[in-house]
């Protein structure tokens, strides 16, 4: 069980207690599904809900080459295929272009729901960690190279990142894209955060990498951008044939993706521009928030992610875990507390991040604040609070 | 690549050519979904369309079980994992419950993508022989007994079944359960066409057999029960407490299910039983036409199907996969033409079904005599016609 699934039953048992809890755990946003979409929910005329096409809707995948444009990525309707969410799309791509025992290099912290997918697809996930000092930058390609092995089949990132929030630079995904072309891997990228980019920040798709064409594979989802979570509507995007092909296979032996969802998604592309620049606009005062009430807590470690709606933070704690529950359990400022995710699940390499957190700052500016009010007094009453934090970086070379 | 997907071309170059194709080959039906469901999907008030919980809708859960009680099936709202479509049910069905290399008798002949998701789990299919002359009845018990062995972990029926349509009595589920128990093996039953079951059978669930409780596992859905096969909503139902948590652990993988499709799902449940009760009259005589037309072709071998909507059927020809290409590339009645499954693909045992096909009883009683005048016209006309059937049992004795 993951050290967030272990926290569940001491919130339930919080609420059930009358504590309000901030939910900083979850990558669920409080920001409204566009209602022009919603509308066409509404106005559904169908009378038979078929199955769609196995690889999606036609109208939908052509309007989907259509927003890829807005990123200058030049795709044809054949080279997407719709997904029951993002979940469906990293699954197919590891059974699609992955043999079993084939390994994986993943940078870490990672999602943690990566290693369920590759444990299915009977692939092995290879961490290369990245540390909170740096801002969880990518650590420089000839790091990555050193992992490369018989068995490595291609390197999987999340760009921009969950859980981290660094978000990636063309120059790194180009060096990763020169050594996966040496090598022959696949270069995976979960873009589902693309939106979301901060600080002028300007996102490149892996898609746009010359000469890589045969190389990437991107996976998406409507759910972060359109604040769509239950919709189920992902992609995944490739130009590479082959890998098509067993894409499409797989997604003929589920038959169809969800049929409203994407009646749904497809009108999310109607949209005028204003909706995800309000919603980027809203993240980016959130991260703010989260990030300078961060930075004035004794003790704490932390940094300005550029993307996505994650940060982490090194606490002055012996352990994140035991924080996060006692938190639930034995802490309350005014009948609230803050549920957060500890960093140790999100890490392959057993021993690092146990005394980190991932921050989801899905919640609006004003309840961040009190959320943060209630974790900053947190900090300073936790009876295992240790004198000073020791940098991860140090920790590693020291094992 | 299976016999059908190999048609798909064929049938769209035929169509592009003005020739009218009438689809006996695939199980959308043309049955509107109910009017009410839809209806509230219409009505609906999200303003955040959220993940649902991993296992379901608590709601839709709940009164699920009442839906079950409607069978004298006694299960609670955590007996029940809300699935995306039985694809994913019966996926998780296998991940769930057995390891790599398992085995699974399965009769033949089966729905074709069992094999795929076989293959995901890295599990094995071991075929159970099931005869056209006897309308595909259930070898007895003594003969899944002899298939067997150390590895066998587990039996897959579908019931009513998909492709034969045979239904199963209460007395060979039973047999199949006690073998289950002396082998310590689980029975896993598709039960989608469950409301499907013609002539006054009487559908029993495999959820009611004593004894069996720890054994059984039902793969269930509202695709073709509601005719709303593109929500993708289906179900897992088991009262085995392990089966349960691993299956949990997959669901919690992939988020959640369709979110709107379990409005509709919920709404379905809401409905007068006078729904149902049509569709499967209309079904029965669906079942009937195609059962007396085909009776009624020199040389077709077929019988009465008890229930789902679908039946084999002999022809006297050299190859089925031939015949049906041959039927879209060559053949016309006053400009139309009929499409059926080819009957190979639904068994894994070779050579089998190489002169049978499946229909798909779709179609309403007008389209489907037009269908079946084709279809006899065609067979008069087919270059590879054979003067007369070779049983199949007399085959599969002389291998």
């Amino acid at each position: 069980m993951s050290p967030f699934r272990k926290l569940v039953p001491f919130a339930d048992k919080a609420k059930a207690a009358g504590k309000r809890v901030y939910h900083l755990n979850i990558g669920q946003p409080d920001i409204e599904t566009p209602a022009y979409a919603l509308e066409k929910i509404r106005a559904t005329d169908i009378k038979v809900l078929e199955y769609s096409p196995a690889a999606g809707q036609a109208s939908y995948r052509q309007k989907l080459t259509n927003y890829y444009q807005k990123f200058d990525i030049d795709v044809s309707a054949e080279e997407i295929i719709v997904t029951t969410g993002a979940s469906e799309a990293i699954q197919f791509a590891f059974l699609a272009c992955l043999d079993h025992e084939d390994e994986v290099i993943v940078p870490e912290p990672f999602y943690a729901n990566y290693n369920g997918f590759a444990q299915i697809a009977d692939v092995r996930i290879r961490p290369i960690t990245c540390y909170i000092e740096s801002g969880f930058r990518l650590p420089d390609t000839a790091a990555f190279e050193r992992m490369v092995n018989a068995a490595t089949k291609g390197i999987f990132i999340t760009n921009p990142n969950n859980p981290t929030g660094c978000f990636y630079s063309r120059e790194s995904l180009e060096g990763l894209a020169e050594l996966c072309r040496k090598y022959n891997l696949f270069l995976f990228v979960d873009e589902v955060y693309r939106e979301f980019c901060y600080d002028g920040n300007e996102f490149f798709s892996a898609l746009n990498i010359q000469g890589a064409e045969e190389h990437v594979v991107v996976l998406d989802s409507i759910s972060k951008r359109y604040s769509a979570c239950g919709a189920r509507i992902g992609a995944l995007v490739t130009r590479n044939k082959q890998v098509l092909d067993a894409v499409t296979r797989y997604a003929k032996l589920r038959l169809s993706p969800p049929g409203l969802g994407q009646i749904l998604a497809e009108a999310t592309l109607d949209m005028e521009e204003s909706y995800i620049n309000e919603a980027r606009e809203e993240y980016s005062h959130r991260r703010d928030v989260v990030y300078e009430r961060l930075r004035s807590m004794e003790g704490v470690v932390s940094y300005r992610p550029g993307g996505a709606f994650y940060c982490f933070a090194k606490f002055p704690i012996d352990n994140a875990e035991r924080f996060c529950r006692w938190m639930l359990e034995d802490f309350d400022l005014d009948g609230a507390t803050v549920m957060l995710s500890p960093g140790e699940g999100f890490y392959a390499t057993p021993g690092l991040g146990v005394d980190e957190v991932r921050i989801a700052y899905v919640l609006n500016t004003e309840v961040l604040h009190a959320a943060m009010d209630c974790l900053e007094a947190g900090l300073k009453a936790y009876p295992g609070r240790l004198d000073k934090v020791e940098p991860a970086s140090l920790k590693a070379q020291a094992r």
